[in-house]
């Protein structure tokens, strides 16, 4: 492109989740035709919520106030707690409008590889929270990968060593719907025999 | 989400080329996580790409100079003239590194029923400069839809009315490499048959 200023930021843009080298190029050259509106629309947006989003002070979901919109609503369940491990798959089962119990954000997975331990995630808090609540399920929905599942069975051990009688369970794993047997890997295929469920 | 800030962010990252509303939703969220050093470095690009880009005085290329440095480098190839809708296009065009003339970014197309004319994009310019020029043939190459196909031709018949004896190529039309004829759609093909070239 021959131009510092572009360069840098296509290089910012790539950065960001989800984005590729020819999207950042695409979104770098749509900068400079921005309206100048738009524009300061986008960065007070950015610094608005720089200012404005903390974490809620029980659940770590993204909030403006102390304490977020699920943790802050009477209606919702309090005695069950799925535990994520991001804000953003927080929204994805909102989303369903299936589950009505509260959150807990781990904001990341024990990783040992990338030296994360127990106590660079909200893992502590979440122990502080159960022993003096009267939750009565924990649901491990950390994602099906290596880092999520261990983290899911460190939870589960740490749970039960509080010897509160709490439910603890785990997402529903196996085949995703609409897909064929013949295209599963083997894995999610294991999966869903080992947790079959019978036919009512 | 039930954040105003969020929403709002949200809802400036889908105004943009490419990004739908999930992702939208992702990247809001990552900036809420981006280390201060990283937000910062992005929005200094942000605003160096508003002060320093520029569009080339010839070319119309964004560039931080004058003279993009296509027009200014003097081993190109300057009676050769590839026209173009944007500056993303001219830098696919780049990439090929097949050619080596200048170019011309008429930053858009004519579009009668957005009410886009001829006069709302760089053509009086293009016009201009083949008129004080030794330009010797102009590569017409806006995008096969209708209104990229509506002003190849309108530029063609501007060129022709010039009588300055320029070729007016169109760049080669029909079915993209390694597809198969049964999945191509018969407009392609069509064109296929009409541009097609003698084996040597």
């Amino acid at each position: 492109m021959d131009s510092p200023s572009i360069e840098a930021l296509i290089k910012s843009f790539s950065k960001m989740p989800l984005i590729g080298s020819r999207m950042a190029e695409r979104l770098a050259l749509h900068i400079t035709k921005m309206k100048e509106d738009d524009l300061q629309t986008f960065l007070n947006a950015i610094s608005s919520v720089r200012q404005n989003i903390k974490r809620c002070k029980q659940c770590y979901h993204l909030s403006e106030k102390p304490l977020c919109h699920f943790c802050s609503n009477t209606k919702r369940d309090s005695k069950v707690v799925c535990v994520v491990e991001s804000s953003s798959d927080l929204l994805s089962i909102e989303k369903t409008k299936f589950f009505q119990g509260l959150y807990h954000v781990l904001d990341g997975t024990i990783s040992p590889l990338d030296g994360i331990g127990p106590s660079h995630i909200n893992l502590g808090a979440l122990m502080n929270r159960l022993k003096n609540s009267d939750v009565e399920e924990i649901i491990l929905a950390t994602n099906p990968t290596s880092n999520g599942e261990a983290t899911a069975t460190y939870i589960t051990k740490s749970i039960n060593s509080l010897k509160k009688n709490i439910v603890v369970s785990r997402i529903g794993l196996g085949i995703a719907m609409g897909s064929e047997l013949s295209y599963v890997d083997k894995f999610s295929l294991t999966r869903s025999l080992q947790f079959r469920t019978k036919k009512l």
